[in-house]
C-alpha cells in the first residue's frame, strides 16, 4: 500500500477522487455512491485481513485506522457517513436540500451509525471472533441487531425507500451493513419489507458496479500506488 | 408522562419548541445546543430508570425508544446528532454552512456516533449491569474508549475545539458522552487537551443553564403534561 496525495502528483494529472477501502461494510457505502453520482474513482485496497489499516502509511490518513478514506485533491476525509454527506452535498443530489425529508436522511444516519453498525460488529464479533464465549454479550448484541432489523422493517411498510420514495444516502448507509449481514449471523427472512428493499437496492446497476470493485479488492494483489 | 402534539393544541397557544429528555448522554445535547442557540424550549422528562422511553406514548414519538427526541410543531425528530444538525442548519450556526469545516464537524458527529457514543455505553454496561461479568466485552469497550480519548486528546494538541477554533455542534456531541464519563468508570488524567477542552467547554453558561434543567428532571415528579 503506497500513498499519495495529490499534492505530491505530477501536476498535470488528473485529480481523481481516491477512497482507501477493502470488502467491508463501511467500506462499499463509498464506491455506492461515488457510483449513483456518476463520478469516477481510483478504488485503493487497504486489506484489513491483514491489517493494513493499522501500518503507518495509513494512519497518517486516518489515525482511527478505519476504511473507508475519501481523498479529494488534498482534502481527506474520514468516516463513511460524514463522506456520503460530502459527495451529497458536493453535487447536490441523494440528499434533499431542505424540509423534513432532509431531517429524516440525517435521522436514519445516525440512527445507522449510532445503533444498527455496532449492533451488526459487535453481534459479529462476539459470534465468530470472541477468544472465548461471552453469552451474555453475544445475546445483548444479537437482540439488538434484530430488534433494528424489525424497526426498519416497519419502516418501510408503507414507503419504498428509508426516507420517503426517494432512493438517498440514507439506503447507501444501511445498505452496507444490510449487505454484510452474514458476518453477525442474520437474515432477513422475518423482514418482507426489508427485503423487498434489499433486493431493490441491490439491483441497482451502480450498486452492483460498486460491490464488484470492492469484492475485487479481496482477490487482488496489494496496491502498487 | 402525557404527549400531546401541536396539531391537538389551542391554536392560539405558542409553539414552543418540546424536548423529552433525562439527564443522560445523549439528552443533555439537544438542550445544551437550544441554549447555545437562545431558543426557549419545553422540557419534558422521560424518566428512562422507571422504563418510561417503553411506553406506548413515547413509543408514539420514537418507536426506536430512545431520548431525546424534538417536537418542533407537528414535526418530530429522534436521533440526538440528527437534532442538532436540524437546529443548527434551522439557525445557520454551530455549523460551517460550507468548507473544509463543515465536513469535519460532520465527520466528529459521525465518529461520536459510531465510536465514542457504543464504546462508552457498553463499557458501562459490562462494567456495571452485565447480569454476570463478561471480561472479554468489559476489556474490550473499556480499550476501544480509552484508545477514542487518546484520539480527542491529539486532535486537541494544537486546537481549542473539536473542529477548529470555532465552537460547533461537534463539541456538543462529544461533551454529552464527555460528560458522562463516570458511566463507564473514565477519566481524563491521561488527556491534558481534552481535559482542558472539557472544563472550557463545562463553563460556557449556556451548557451550564442546560445541565441545571436536565438534571432536575431527576428529582422531579412525572411531568403532568
Amino acid at each position: 500500500m503506497v500513498i499519495t496525495l495529490s499534492n505530491e502528483h505530477d501536476p498535470m494529472e488528473t485529480n481523481m477522487i481516491e477512497v482507501y477501502a477493502f470488502a467491508t461494510p463501511n467500506s462499499v457505502k463509498v464506491p455506492i455512491a461515488l457510483a449513483e453520482l456518476g463520478i469516477p474513482y481510483d478504488l485503493k485496497a487497504v486489506n484489513v485481513r491483514k491489517g493494513e489499516q493499522k501500518e503507518a502509511a495509513f494512519l497518517s490518513l486516518n489515525p482511527n485506522a478505519k476504511v473507508p478514506v475519501l481523498v479529494d485533491g488534498s482534502f481527506v476525509l474520514t468516516e463513511s457517513a460524514a463522506i456520503l454527506v460530502y459527495l451529497a452535498e458536493k453535487t447536490g443530489r441523494l440528499l434533499p436540500s431542505d424540509g423534513e425529508g432532509r431531517a429524516r436522511v440525517f435521522e436514519q444516519l445516525f440512527f445507522h451509525a449510532s445503533a444498527l453498525s455496532p449492533a451488526f460488529g459487535n453481534a459479529g464479533f462476539f459470534k465468530r471472533s470472541s477468544p472465548e464465549p461471552q453469552p451474555i454479550a453475544e445475546a445483548r448484541f444479537t437482540s439488538e441487531a434484530e430488534r433494528i432489523l424489525d424497526l426498519l422493517d416497519a419502516k418501510l411498510v408503507d414507503q419504498a425507500f428509508m426516507v420517503g420514495d426517494t432512493f438517498t444516502i440514507a439506503d447507501i448507509a444501511h445498505f452496507g451493513w444490510l449487505w454484510r449481514r452474514q458476518f453477525p449471523g442474520l437474515t432477513l427472512d422475518d423482514c418482507p419489507n426489508l427485503s423487498r428493499w434489499y433486493e431493490t437496492v441491490a439491483e441497482r446497476p451502480a450498486v452492483q458496479r460498486a460491490i464488484a470493485r470492492v469484492e475485487a479488492l479481496v482477490e487482488a494483489p496489494a496496491a502498487a500506488g
